[in-house]
């Protein structure tokens, strides 16, 4: 028996007047997701606990049976290892992006106008040079992704995650002192480190002939690392280890795959994929296909859904649903449906009106052999409240899963 | 957006024969709290865990989202706050009664008679005169509210709650001893000090020519004060600051009120509400529609549905349950409903039979924007059972309505 588990990104929702009093989910065209439904058992979870809207990385980190109110550690760390950069126990990593602050260190521009991966490639090269870890006596190392995105990795002893951003997260707004949020030296070291780097940056940046170039094209130029988001690796035990399986990703985000690397999950990119309305749900589907052969437990996320939710853009959400159908679609027709589990839910529910992540519950849908189907016959959000599961905890999905395969281990004698 | 929550005190009940198999709920004509329920999302909620009955502090902590089993310090302190009497962390605080006792400090009357107001007042004015402070390394306060009742605090170092009551609860039973529970110095001094008051207490009032005009009159002397429900500020954050909203409360009981008051709440005093059946429901409607325009959230209270519970009077309970219907009924009347959450539910469940608080889940429904509106078309304990908010805790209830408002912080990033 395999199980594979398609998540959508923000795909839950409340109901709307532009749909008719309906949710996306409700008012898409998804008929696998409804067969799903029909012929599976069907519930809702609560990602942390109701009513409290999760971040995204809390979100998958419950998704995968980990108790996020008790191994939560920052996204920093998670972003990190899904961009490709290493962290042990003990180093601090920061989500950093290129941007634009003028004189008084104001923000005028958080992404400094989105600068190419090439050239913000370039200026994190001149950090290399910077010679100030015997000063500060840690190891600095400093990566861009992609655009203005970077890591920002300290390794060493006496490192803390417990500091605040130095990115206000507003244009208009001065850049922020990174300080303890705790009274330990850790923090206060910490806090003092990347102060003392973030303005050594500034001076490399200011002076910079890429920079300069920018000016003379119009462009503003990337004179400042804004970090957020300090956070170290969450002390979990690998699905390996729990549940004796082997499990892979097929995604586009770092942060997801940060969090499935973190589970030790094979991270299977996928040419195609891209994370934005484009991404190819058919290459997708092949690789999860491919995947399943041999793997015990795969998971695919869909993030664009929420892309559409953030940008309060209803019909794109919706279209988004259905593409997310169409995969599933695929997937369905090239499994063995008879050895084969495939649960589709949510991470959390973001709002086409707020435009943010919200603590409503998200729908779960589980079918395959030896599931107590139920009479729910559609894959909602409303028609899911009457299903047989119940509500329950998003922590309990991973647990639920593995029972189906035969790979929870039994609590007492 | 804001939020108006109803709370009927013990008015989720089981179904008797004396109602045809219904429950009071069922049985009441209700139309509007049916519209709510039909209009709205409907679930149950467990006040403390399922089968566990609350008392009423600890079933209105929860209801604003406290968490009881961890924040809960007796209700000796909630009762002083909301009569009035300020407590700060650390006072230690009684629930008292005026009572009379035989030469034996046998129990004869828990309420001495129900001794009018203004003698009460005047008994409790002959305390002041007790130098007992120095003595006891103490600070007393003793103060009468209504009738019998009165209210002990202590203030200063090395006090505890962990102490038992004086009050037997039982005419015909022996006064008790107070004992500490724990094994604590703090317990032992705090157990002592209210033995030699209550010894004290009884010395000045069986001299008192208040007492000796009763006997006069046949009246039964108030020649005891008996002590009960040893109780502390609970540590627990105002509203204001868990989520940035001004609340307000509209409600008679001093138990209610101490606990609103303790959240950071405005208490509003209705002239014409009781407590009691004659309570005045389209003056509470007033008061929390005038709330409204000033607040977030606004939590109205009938307290006399429980007191028919306890009575063990049906066709009372039924009539409160119409007589609350007609009061969210001029509520919903007078709001505006597109930016109004309006949310009915009980505290705990009383039961006709037993005449006592029961620890079976209460019912209910959440009306407004943005809401999953559910298949229920009636407001009760069974129909709400089918609802789409599942079985929930009552501690839930809050984060569930602060998520409606935008008023909850994300966890995680």
């Amino acid at each position: 028996m395999k199980a594979i588990v398609v998540i959508g990104d923000g795909m839950a929702d409340r109901p709307i007047k532009e749909l008719n009093g309906k949710t996306p989910l409700e008012a898409a065209k998804k008929p696998t997701l409804d067969w799903i439904a029909e012929n599976g058992i069907c519930g809702i979870m609560d990602p942390i606990a109701p009513g409290i809207p999760p971040g995204s990385d809390a979100a998958t980190l419950v998704l995968l049976g980990y108790d996020a109110l008790k191994v939560y550690c920052g996204r920093g760390a998670l972003e990190a290892i899904g961009s490709g950069i290493d962290i042990i126990p003990d180093d601090v990593a920061f989500r950093c992006n290129f941007a634009t602050v003028d004189k008084n260190l104001t923000v005028v521009d958080r992404r400094a106008g989105r600068i190419e991966t090439k050239d913000a490639s370039r200026l994190a090269q001149r950090f290399k040079k910077i010679n100030l870890e015997e000063d500060l006596g840690v190891e600095i190392t400093f990566a861009n992704t992609v655009q203005h995105r970077a890591i920002l990795r300290l390794r060493g002893p006496r490192l803390s995650m417990m500091v605040t951003d130095s990115d206000p997260q507003k244009v208009g707004k001065p850049v922020l002192r990174v300080s303890p949020i705790d009274g330990t030296f850790e923090a206060e070291r910490t806090a003092d480190i990347v102060n003392k780097l973030t303005q050594h940056f500034h001076q490399v940046l200011k002076k910079d002939p890429i920079n300069a170039e920018r000016a003379r094209k119009g462009l503003p130029p990337a004179n400042f690392v804004l970090c957020r988001g300090a956070g170290k690796l969450p002390d979990v035990i690998p699905l390996s280890l729990q549940y004796g399986i082997r499990a892979a990703a097929v995604g586009a985000m770092p942060l997801v795959k940060g969090v499935c690397k973190v589970a030790g999950m094979k991270i299977l990119d996928v040419s195609g994929a891209t994370g934005t309305y484009d991404t190819d749900v058919v290459a997708k589907a092949r690789a999860v296909v491919q995947a399943v052969k041999s793997h015990d437990f795969v998971l695919v996320h869909v993030k664009a859904i929420d892309v559409a939710s953030h940008d309060g853009n209803a019909e794109k959400k919706v279209m988004m649903i259905e593409k997310v159908d169409k995969m599933v679609s695929n997937i369905v027709k090239s499994v063995e449906l008879d050895e084969t589990l495939i649960a589709v839910t949510a991470d959390h529910t973001t709002s086409l009106l707020t435009k943010d992540h919200e603590g409503d519950p998200v729908p779960v849908a589980i079918c395959g052999p030896g599931i107590r189907v139920d009479d729910v016959k559609e894959f909602g959000e409303r028609a899911c409240a009457k299903g047989g599961l119940g509500r329950i905890r998003s922590v309990d999905f991973m647990p639920i899963i593995m029972n189906l395969l035969g790979k929870t281990r039994k609590f007492g004698a």
